[in-house]
């Protein structure tokens, strides 16, 4: 074929892989925000239908032969084209090397494990899954072989999340999460704790609506590009960068909860809004990998919404939305209570400095899990006595315990890390912004258009251009280092708890 | 192939057809509810990507093959199977009929002509508009002849909208509603009117959503399976009969018009809620025309929900939602202000009375135009002269006079009669309904539940199996017959004007 007519026929083709995404997007969205709940079982044989016809369009001879020939001329091609052509070939090949009939059985596995799980948790009946969960491990092992025989099997598994993502990266990180964070929440467990009863006050739902209006607006966020959507487990999902949705949900008696939930939200929605426009329509778009996106989602989160300057800056809206429910609450008391850390059993509810031992532990056991080293039969003993050691607490049950996430029984081994990693690329990139910006002169005076440039132009707008490593090489200018991660959770906590 | 297995492909092959619809019917839903407004680029691109695949799956030739080899054996098919094979036939021979290049010429020639009929409105610029209606005719009387040669050119498009209406149905139907209506609005005219400001006064728009909740309830819709969304021109639609979706605009200032439009659409809902379970996944689904459909919606907004029986029934309840809004409103002052007669000059505005009146002008000038008796540079003249004639009312400019409606811009000719002639089956309905039901006193006790169960039975159940001729004969035991309405009509405004 003609290479100029190759490569738009490549394009267009993309386009169309775009589209079907783009509806099962819509209508998973629909189905999480507004479907009446009767509609459900079509809508899951809806998107049956279209998810076929769009791993059709994924493994098609027709788009094979297309990247063939554009691989062929390699060397001529522009860098985005060449990156679009192996990203797909690459899909490809993982998809061909698990043998079909494995994968099928594999998929209805975790369907009949997912519903085991949905009843074991509330019925703290380990037991009843954990041969499901036995047999996903044995075939995540077998898949690990298949996709990557060069790697050990963990290895293979932690790439299919983030790519490059190795124990070997992990294994160091993690040993300075421990090795730092444990005695500071140690010491921090006999630190005076701040008060944070004012925030359990009712503050009315239409007046959080308002609140979340302002929060975004603060953040940039152009509405008529991002919509605000009321779920019970907030999510953001993107169609193209032009129709984000982020979503969060809200609590009478936990406005933190919605308010932080807008801000990790649209720490997401700000990564997807300004992916570079060249990137429309092409299978790049959008972006690099999970441990990129909540890299940006905690960023806003945590770095900045949980800092001192951002509380002071949005406080004075805070009390006109909130007049009487914020009587007698200082900012500096809000800062406090919003930093409050205390060592808990659920992972989701964890305050950002135990967070990582939440992970950690996970990996840990999916380490030994896949490498072998621990049956399923041992894990419960296994995870309770890692949550006595690390976080001091006392697992009372396997429903709070070792059964409290979905990932395992979805066959989701190696996803976890990505949660963590996310964290501390962030504490990395705002000590390279750092040198670039006055970051918390910024944040005090509600400036955050410099940092949303920056971020932009080092990590937003390349989508999946580049991979997670080189876009924390092009942000910070060097590898990936744990310790900025701790040394910014040491520095901000030692300085909260006053120790 | 072997006829069960025939049988299976062609049913799986119609759920497949139905999921493309279902997933563009959410797409737009989205579009109109929820979506931010940056996103209907992309949305456009992606309903346009969705819409060519499932007009590939319509006239491919494996469906043809299908058909073939299934209406070969015609006789020993069930009769829906036969009704599927001969819709989805009439469907593709219809699509044929019609040159390629003429068809996209027109999709192109009413792209441009919706265009500029959008700004040619508020302009009041007719001139700018009338080469492209008069380009839009010439495609219609050609269109007209390749579909169906037989006929005349304008009963081959009424055709189009709703199967078997021709001119020699409609020209009896519409003198009728002429000679009967046009005297008694000349009357009612000189009649004392009823008092409206009380609803004009503000009606908090939370206390119109849960009316809106209670209409629904009195209605027997399940919300489980029907949500009420909210848009500018309200609408219904459906993806399949368990996922429903009405929609209505609330205005502090015009209560009624929410409700009306919650009752209406809700006739629309009960329609599609109601089909038979036979036909989930069949392209047999659904209501089984425009005019059919309408006459559901009508029938709940205008023959139930004005009648004085209805407004007694639910109004404790309106009194315990609007107190101070309802202050010293009777039932009886309600009932006559919801059927108020006024003739104006916007048919989307107008009262039950003059409804037809203003689609009777339409009529009589697509007649004409099509026909060739009339050119559309005369067009407005024409127009003006007829709402003097029969609404006694001067029409100040074409924006509230020929340019008002979007249906001739998009190249709809046919299409107005379907609405007026829904209302006339309507009636009729009505009439035979009162032979085995006592309609008032189910009413007067909120029971609508009988009357739901008997046009399930008789119309609801059917979906498409059933021509709407063949409906109105299953419902009324007989042919369509306008007398129904206009006696209806007479009776109805005689007593409200006591004259």
């Amino acid at each position: 074929m003609e290479p100029t007519a190759l490569k738009e026929n490549f394009k267009a083709y993309q386009k169309k892989m775009r589209a079907y995404n783009h509806a099962m997007g819509v209508l998973q969205y629909d189905f999480e925000t507004v479907m009446p709940k009767g509609g459900a079982e079509g809508m899951g044989e809806t998107l049956g239908i279209l998810s076929e016809e769009s791993y059709k369009l994924s493994v098609s001879d027709e788009l094979r032969a297309m990247i063939a020939e554009l691989l062929a001329q390699k060397d001529a091609l522009d860098f985005q084209t060449r990156r679009e052509a192996e990203e797909l070939l690459e899909d490809i090949e993982k998809i061909e090397k698990i043998p079909m009939e494995e994968y099928v059985a594999f998929e209805k596995l975790t369907n009949k494990a997912s519903f085991v799980w949905h009843s074991a948790k509330p019925d703290n009946d380990y037991k009843s899954f954990e041969p499901f969960l036995a047999e996903i491990i044995e075939y995540q092992k077998r898949f690990a072989k298949y996709i990557k025989p060069e790697l050990p099997a963990y290895d293979a598994l932690l790439d299919g999340f983030e790519r490059g993502m190795t124990q070997a990266m992990l294994d160091p990180y993690f040993k300075n999460v421990r090795e730092s964070l444990v005695p500071l929440i140690h010491e921090i467990g006999r630190a005076k704790q701040p008060d944070m009863s004012f925030l359990e006050r009712p503050y009315a739902l239409n007046k959080q609506r308002a609140f979340s209006d302002y929060l975004m607006e603060v953040m940039c966020i152009d509405r008529s590009h991002c919509s605000i959507g009321e779920v019970e487990h907030p999510f953001t999902t993107e169609f193209n960068k032009h129709d984000v949705r982020i979503t969060t949900h809200y609590h009478e008696d936990m406005m933190h909860d919605s308010m932080y939930s807008v801000i990790h939200e649209g720490g997401h929605a700000l990564y997807e809004l300004h992916t570079g426009d060249d990137l429309i329509g092409s299978v790049l778009a959008g972006g690099a990998s999970m441990g990129i996106h909540e890299s940006q989602s905690r960023f806003y989160e945590n770095i900045i919404g949980r800092s001192e300057p951002f509380i002071e800056y949005i406080f004075p809206k805070m009390r006109e939305i909130f007049p009487s429910e914020l009587t007698a609450v200082t900012p500096h008391e809000f800062f406090l209570a919003v930093n409050k850390c205390t060592p808990s059993l659920i992972r989701t509810q964890a305050d950002e400095l135990t967070y990582s031992l939440h992970i950690m532990v996970r990996y840990e056991l999916e380490k030994r899990l896949i490498g072998g080293s621990l049956s399923t039969k041992d894990l419960p003993e296994a995870w309770n006595a890692m949550y006595k050691e690390y976080l001091g607490i006392t697992v009372p049950s396997d429903r709070e315990g070792v059964l409290q996430d979905s990932h395992w029984s979805g066959g989701m081994f190696g996803y976890f890390p990505s949660y963590s990693v996310g964290s501390a690329y962030a504490a990395q990139m705002l000590s390279s912004m750092q040198k670039e910006l006055d970051v918390w002169n910024l944040v005090s005076t509600g400036e955050l258009a410099p940092i949303i440039a920056w971020l932009t132009e080092r990590i937003y707008k390349h989508g999946m251009l580049l991979k997670p490593n080189e876009l924390v090489q092009n942000a910070c200018g060097a590898p990936f280092d744990p310790k900025y991660y701790t040394d910014y959770l040491t520095k901000k906590f030692r300085a909260i708890y006053s120790i």
